[in-house]
């Protein structure tokens, strides 16, 4: 949508919440609709061309307003992420639709999934080996409770061991930056030997440093053999995923129990929308699940109906899942493809830049959005560089760390983005790494 | 602002995102601003008075825009959250200005408030108990940590403790459901003797089921001495608190160690959006803090600035105060107490309505906006009542249990509830219930 058009779309969207404010008194206080009236409504996958707006504002009153809040923001929020998991190609256990075991929510972010997948995890955990030794307390469980992740992985894994109560140990990765099965195996050893349990792995799908990719057909077969849960973290990687060329890289989310991605990160929806999948919803109820008077229905127990408020940590909920709607079809599948592979695109042009300059290295493989790059030479230099580049403030670029050098991340990630603006920012690059090599000299 | 009003302004803002979005390359990647730059733009305290809709899109532009998403995001949260605490009168302890050790933070919910504040009591409790007895493991610890709430409190308070692997145990509540001291305190002694360890107490004020309220003043010198890090959930009734006739209802906060409501709640702020206020941010700080060099940033440790990821559970962050910035200004303090008093005075109306029925009775204080009521007799009654209100979708009730008594929660909440609403809302109760009464006799 352009700007003339977002005008005049914008301002229909003014007068239609007005409207409903003025004509609110004539509305039912609750719904007619039944559980389960939405998904018949709609298609069951995602359009591959473009809706038009009108298209989608006409099927709002038809569709949502009958449904009011509730059930209508659960039920589209479901149906929403069955259409991005078949998007991805998620494994049908993943699924909601044909009444599975699985399904997908929306949380607010790939830090909250992570804590969640290890929370339920936790249960999962203490409930097995109270079953087998019930003289088991609680806290001598969580005491040898250990769980995994690469050391490549984000931040956000640790602090869920933190809050969750449980040992989170890094896995060495290997020369591409990835968990690879030798070195988790070595781990899983050594900890049982120690007396551990080893109870949940977080495997890193394009990690935040360097977008490197965890061997998932390696570590996947490995937890499903040590009945440890995998949690897949692609937070920035997974909206790739929907081009069926970068599908490849989500091989082995078969073995997953629980798999999240952030459609807010590079899907074009608006922060906040972190979808996160697991293979059987009672892993997560289980948790969290609790019921007072006030929270009771009368759909409690019919099994036609998602009560979502035990998936995750807040109470409330926002109706998220119209974002998604809306951007789905007004991009529809082959536009949404055509956005990532535009950025994948740019990002391997930004990567020819630097590998016509012999000062520059490229520090790890650019598969999607990322360069991660630096001069050839000490991290002083670079970090000199970093600095001028981002005093001068036309670009913004975010360091990294790889092993012990001080890496720059050049992220192809706005939505207007185009080769002129990547060739522009490379040209003011190389100006200020002559300044700095020159001051370096004198 | 009227839906006329609402119109016109909707209408600019629009065309202020599209002028943005066309202009967005004049713009600068990163603001020129230094830390701490907001504050001394605007007023210490919100306005008495409202603001015109134009004074504060002016201020956007002046204050908000040169300083981006960042600082400014976190910097109006900080004045934001002064200003609102001092509309409550709060402890100075809470607040951020004059460099205190204090401060606030917007969180999604309330659950997560509460989840956030037990968790960095643990963190508290083990590094003390480690301190005096360096061969205790955090599991051992955790073992024994014992929570409280009244059985009067919110599930979400148990859904903490199971989140954070700790015991939580209901204190009985008095006639009026409130938690008193001698309750507490025979549970501590209890504790104590069977080797648990107390850390962590959270007081209601205004409870989901009838709206009562835990004497702080009882139980706030206890924690103290005992050493137990109180939580004050006020996620309803908080809002009341800003007018000087309900404030009283708060009396005792001194003695909390942190405080939370939900101005989404009852204070005409959009979900969501759920106000929590600590004594010593560093406790929070000291649970969560991670630094991988990406988030690393050049005025870390400098003092002068919040990373307010330290003091929650995700890692991204909506810039929500805006909204309160909004709110607050357009109705004024007085505004906004003018809001909250209409509402009470509604609930009253409702509440003599159903005293002069003789039918009926009223089962708890009626003291904000909330109405326990039900007719004299069996619980089936009342369920069917409750029943045939519901089925008719005229006005929708949330019914409750206290004790083990059925009741029936009529609550002021509409933004443009009026007297009219109300007596309407009254006579069709009063139809139902003869028509319940004459079916039970039949």
């Amino acid at each position: 949508m352009n700007t003339s058009e977002f005008r005049r779309r914008g301002k229909e969207m003014v007068d239609y919440v007005a409207d409903y404010m003025e004509g609110i008194e004539g509305r039912q206080v609750y719904p007619d609709v039944e559980p389960g009236y939405l998904r018949p409504l709609i298609p069951d996958s995602a359009p591959q061309e473009p809706d038009t707006f009108e298209d989608i504002i006409n099927d709002i009153e038809k569709i949502i307003m009958p449904g009011a809040a509730s059930p209508a923001c659960t039920e589209l929020e479901t149906v929403m992420m069955d259409w991005l998991g078949k998007m991805l190609e998620l494994p049908k256990a993943f699924l909601t639709e044909n009444a599975g075991e699985g399904g997908g929510v929306i949380q607010g972010s790939a830090s909250e999934a992570t804590l969640v997948a290890l929370l339920a995890a936790r249960t999962k955990a203490i409930h097995r080996l109270q079953a087998a030794s019930p003289e088991l307390t609680q806290a001598a469980i969580m005491e040898k409770l250990v769980a995994y992740s690469s050391d490549q992985a984000h931040s956000s894994v640790e602090r869920a061991g933190l809050i969750g109560g449980v040992k989170l140990k890094a896995i060495p990765s290997d020369g591409n930056f990835a968990m690879r099965a030798s070195a988790l195996q070595e781990a899983l050893e050594r900890d049982r030997a120690a007396g551990l349990i080893p109870f949940f792995v977080v495997a890193t799908l394009g990690t935040t440093t360097c977008c490197s990719f965890d061997n998932l057909l390696e570590v996947g077969p490995i937890c499903n053999k040590e009945d440890m849960w995998l949690h897949v973290d692609a937070a920035y990687a997974g909206s790739a995923f929907i081009c069926p060329e970068f599908r490849h890289l989500l091989n082995g989310v078969e073995f997953a129990d629980s798999f999240n991605f952030n459609p807010h990160k590079w899907l074009l929806v608006n922060f906040d929308c972190s979808a996160m999948w697991v293979k059987k919803r009672s892993d997560l109820t289980g948790a969290f699940r609790l019921d007072p008077t006030y929270l009771k229905h009368s759909h409690q127990d019919s099994g036609l109906i998602t009560d979502y408020r035990h998936w995750q940590i807040p109470l409330g909920r926002r109706f998220r899942s119209l974002k998604m709607w809306f951007v789905f079809r007004m991009y529809g599948v082959k536009g949404l493809q055509a956005y990532i592979r535009k950025h994948v695109q740019l990002s391997h042009e930004f990567e020819s830049l630097v590998l016509q300059d012999p000062r520059f290295e490229i520090c790890a493989e650019v598969t999607l959005g990322l360069v991660c790059f630096r001069l050839k030479g000490s991290n002083k230099v670079n970090e000199a560089l970093l600095q001028r580049i981002n005093s001068a403030k036309k670009i913004h670029l975010v360091p990294c760390h790889l092993r012990d050098k001080f890496v720059l991340r050049f992220a192809i990630c706005s939505r207007t983005v185009e080769s002129a603006h990547v060739q522009r920012a490379w040209e003011h690059i190389k100006e200020l790494a002559d300044d700095v090599l020159r001051a370096e000299r004198e």
